[in-house]
């Protein structure tokens, strides 16, 4: 083997960051599970793991020497101390901190263009909370410390021609969700979908089909007004700009074979009427996305799940898929 | 043979009416498939088809004469006459009477107990309506006609097991959705439930899956308060009934192998919940089942599909699941 395999020599490399999350939680353990399998799998990455080396080392994520040429996978541990002892399942409001220096490490090498690209287990947001600094959610964070006026969650699964679910409203009580619908809000998620689409999965035309708000899409106004009044109007606007988004369909129907096949979007109008079949069609081996940043951010779809931390038993197939995801879309925009 | 076998010997015979539906839809062709399909698929049944004869001969449905020994499939027609000429496809207001004829015709069946259930093909609302009748739907028609205060809409795959998602409501505005749910709507609503799932599909002791209103089930009372004020009591209250309804759930979690493994039904608060899940699962071949009628009745889960009316190219899946359920059903019925 010759030298131009070492990583000394290997610049163009992509970098990928894991920010390791709640420390008691199964972040640790499901970082090293996902890398442990990862042989192979992403020739040209390397991977920077945030977290504290100990207790990295306690749930079996050792660095990587990469001259050692029986090694085809290249993991750096950037340590950030932890402050206070973590037992696997128990929180600890002291370690708050802890997991938002991760993450703000993580987001300024993106932001600087050290790492292509970053991937977050799951964090408490109780933790941090707890902690005295408020927080709200990964994605939210994101967003404010990039200086993000809008981003779009989109989750997916990780087959060649995976479901992709964005979101037009997140995380609000359901009776608020028409409210917080906007022809201008659903104009410029298109446009962040769109431009991701193409941007970070080396989609030349993205096709993005809409549902509608109300049960079969409002039928002409006798079950609501909000497709007549902010969807369609939307959708023209949003089809002016060159968007390919036909809609609004039934949520219903449009989750069939034969609408999907020629979609490479679903944007759903809210969580619930999006996230249970993608759930579903993807086996928990689901990714979130967060479209619109300037940096590439992906995440596992499932929370901190203290009751597996530190028994070995989680199931790193989200993780994995997270990682395939983020060196996907890395190399899709090196491309551009 | 023996005379056993005919028709005029078999008074045990489970009897099914099958409502042809809108004369210019695909509910005649889809009903002359299914039962052609079905040869040995439903040895102890016999089939009233309620429709014209002469449009019905036209879309492929032939009366079989019972005394010929090389028929297992004992169809007889029940004719109502056309008001006006039928084009496939081609809606005409003149028979909205005619369609509804048919439904009277089997409800009444139904409730004197001279038919064990009847399964519906797809009637267009917007006939009747331009006929002068006000008409909803075939499932407030249902409950009007019997006088049943409370009927409840449920979905289901055809499988052994199959996902079956029953809701708390159904044709309303999103927005409406929240202040439609009471404490009493939904123990009544898992109180139909309950009795249904035993009555009709002899399950001794039915689990029904509830979920959340909101996003993640509401965390807590963060995003929204209604499962906390509403959905919790209820099944409080559900469960002093005897009724098995653990929740709320996260609708996204939920519809996942591990957890629906040990479940007969999920009750979904709304539309959009429940049914791109389900009606994804089951691949186009859900039925839909009204419970709570003092009647048996089940339909296919889509429209009329002018466009494919009199092509023949129709899939009478989700018309055969329909049948299948109906004579599951009726069977079980008449064993209690």
């Amino acid at each position: 083997m010759t030298t131009a395999d070492t990583r000394a020599d290997r610049p163009l490399a992509i970098a990928i960051a894991i920010t390791t999350g709640e420390p008691a939680g199964v972040g640790p353990e499901l970082t090293a599970a996902a890398l442990a399998d990862a042989r192979g799998r992403w020739p040209s990455a390397r991977f920077i793991v945030l977290g504290d080396r100990d207790l990295l080392a306690q749930r079996k994520l050792v660095e990587r020497d990469a001259i050692d040429i029986d090694i085809d996978i290249d993991i750096d541990i950037e340590h950030h101390a932890l402050a206070a002892p973590v037992e696997a399942g128990t929180l600890n409001a002291a370690n708050g901190r802890y997991v938002l220096n991760l993450l703000d490490a993580a987001i300024d090498g993106a932001v600087d263009g050290r790492f292509d690209a970053i991937v977050t287990a799951p964090l408490q947001k109780s933790t941090i909370n707890d902690a005295g600094v408020p927080f709200t959610g990964h994605t939210e964070y994101l967003a404010e410390r990039t200086h993000t006026p809008r981003v779009v969650m989109m989750l997916a699964g990780s087959s060649d021609k995976p479901l992709r679910v964005a979101l037009a409203t997140t995380h609000l009580p359901l009776k608020d969700v028409s409210a917080a619908l906007s022809i201008d809000g659903l104009v410029e998620t298109l446009r962040i979908i769109d431009h991701d689409l193409r941007a970070h999965f080396g989609l030349a035309a993205p096709r993005i089909l809409v549902t509608g708000l109300n049960p079969h899409a409002g039928e002409n106004g006798y079950l609501g007004r909000e497709e007549i009044d902010v969807i369609t109007p939307a959708l023209e606007r949003a089809r002016a700009l060159g968007i390919d988004a036909p809609g609004p369909y039934p949520a219903d129907t449009l989750f069939q074979p034969r609408y999907l096949k020629d979609a490479d979007c679903v944007l759903a109008m809210f969580h619930d009427q999006g996230l249970p079949v993608l759930k579903y069609a993807t086996f928990g081996e689901g990714i979130n996305v967060t479209l619109g940043l300037p940096i590439i951010r992906t995440s596992v779809d499932h929370g901190t799940a203290l009751d597996l931390a530190g028994t070995g038993r989680a199931d790193p197939g989200s993780m994995i898929a997270a990682i395939d995801a983020a060196v996907f879309m890395a190399h899709h925009k090196r491309a551009v």
